[in-house]
């Protein structure tokens, strides 16, 4: 059994837009208990399961809160559902709101694992091999990382591609701006040194941010802030060139038709560019499971955010990090 | 009369690559005086101008170069090149070679303006409006910097805009991880008092990576470090992008038609993503102009780094840094 708590306030679209998701989940699993928080009205409506708990809340965290005043919103849809996670001792806890204030509650009520010196924000990213991702981490949960920290990362991303993608052995990676042993500011230095010191660790060097989707490899490490830069880089140059090729497509009659005639081909291509199908990402390091989907998640995106959870539960990943960090 | 010291072996394909690009540079402009460094055999068959004048080299420092390294490399084209500029008090010098190297020795030998903390590597980068340009400084010359050199990036940057792109009030970003100000390491947040304190820039607060390039800004500041991360994790994602589209294009043969019928469209596309018409990066905050070309740099983007370096020149760019820094 599986026992997730679920913020139903958080995304952009509302929980209307998140309900579809969690129904799919009841659908394709029944080994689940979910507890869900937010308008009672609205969930009541949409749910009788059984295996569904409702919890009224009154309060939505804004996208854009402190971490002060996430905490004094005792009442918020997402302060109740990480709370509950604690206090029930669920398996985990998912929520679409604001980034920072997911952060915040979850490492003052959730905890790190004893001995993981810092929580990192892990993204599954898409490569340009289908069917192959990449876990990046720290996307941004810090805003500064030593060479110590970046170690820890680097373990918790091991675990993680594990876990989730049954690698036995996971390629880790430094992004830093150049292939060679000795590039890169002094905390990358250090945590080079450490992570080639480490046998546990399948240490292969550097990348350079331009490498890291190319599909060969399983774990990249960064500090929060050039691995904030370059989720969001690689997301805005996407968008760009989406719009772009839409462009091209409208430019005139004939691309119109090119277009019918090529859309099998881009079908394909928007497959492996859908992030959606990725859900979210992890912040890993803690006492429990937590996904924080994308803030804009419709029902599809958060049905993904959800089977993440349940799969890193069932996977056992929180006991995985427990046992390398006390070992 | 614009004098410059060409570094002709640095480019990846060879000086047979660059020598259209000097033809061309020839061809639109006569008020030129070039000084090129490297295979006398080759050179001399190529060139007979009066103004154009040939030094032989024998060395060639290689792309992945150390700083000790290069120093220790007396004869060849780029250290001549770099040298030559100096003590014939010629206005710039161009090289497509190692971009370590070419910053070790610009900076050793053609030294910073006075007053300039830090020179920083400097990227137009074209952006999703047709035409518009943004420059981003630092891509890559540090590994870690404090917020006053951040703040001196920003008046080189406000300056090359200004110079170039003849814009005259450049609005000023610095790259972060949020809009909001408050947010970044304490390096940002501190460059952040001083920009904003700094009523000689149009300083417009923080940009997230995703909208560097969404036409509206004319300068973005970063650290070295994340502003490599930014470039080349926006290479990598244009790159794997345009591998997608043609694999969309060549699925079948409906989608080989369809690339006929949409090609205008695309073609645009191609134009506004063509990085060779931006033609490479330039050191910012020396006593010369000093441009470093893309690597890999054919006739063309060589061209337009050469027609780069003419055009600082002419608009008296280094001056304009001297009058910034002395006043």
């Amino acid at each position: 059994m599986v026992r997730l708590a679920i913020d139903m306030m958080g995304s952009d679209l509302g929980p209307t837009g998140l309900i579809p998701g969690v129904k799919a989940l009841l659908k394709d699993y029944d080994d689940v208990e979910l507890h869900l928080f937010g308008d009672e009205n609205i969930l009541k409506e949409s749910f009788t399961e059984e295996n569904v708990i409702i919890h009224g809340t009154e309060e939505i965290v804004p996208m854009e809160v402190g971490a002060l005043k996430v905490l004094r919103m005792k009442n918020s849809s997402m302060m109740k559902a990480v709370q509950c996670t604690v206090d029930e001792d669920l398996d985990g806890v998912v929520s679409a709101g604001s980034t920072g204030g997911f952060l915040t509650l979850t490492t003052l009520i959730v905890k790190n694992v004893e001995g993981v010196l810092r929580a990192g924000l892990c993204a599954p990213f898409l490569t340009v091999k289908k069917g192959k991702y990449v876990a990046i981490l720290d996307i941004g949960a810090s805003n500064e990382n030593t060479a110590e920290e970046l170690a820890c990362f680097a373990k918790l991303g091991k675990i993680y591609s594990s876990t989730m993608w049954n690698i036995e052995n996971p390629s880790v990676y430094l992004l830093n701006n150049g292939a060679e042993e000795g590039k890169g500011p002094d905390y990358v230095k250090g945590a080079y040194k450490l992570l080639k010191e480490d046998s546990s660790i399948n240490f292969q060097g550097n990348v350079e941010a331009r490498y890291v989707m190319d599909g060969k490899r399983d774990v990249v490490v960064s500090a929060g802030f050039p691995g904030n830069i370059y989720l969001k880089a690689s997301e805005g140059m996407a968008s760009n060139m989406n719009m772009l090729i839409k462009n091209a497509f409208s430019e005139n009659i004939f691309s119109k038709i090119g277009y019918l005639l090529a859309r099998r081909g881009f079908k394909h291509m928007k497959e492996i560019m859908n992030y959606k199908k990725v859900g979210g990402a992890i912040a890993l390091g803690l006492n429990k499971v937590a996904v924080k989907a994308h803030g804009n998640s419709d029902g599809y995106a958060f049905e993904h955010a959800l089977i993440m959870a349940y799969k890193m539960c069932k996977n056992h990943m929180v006991d995985a990090i427990k046992k390398e960090f006390h070992e």
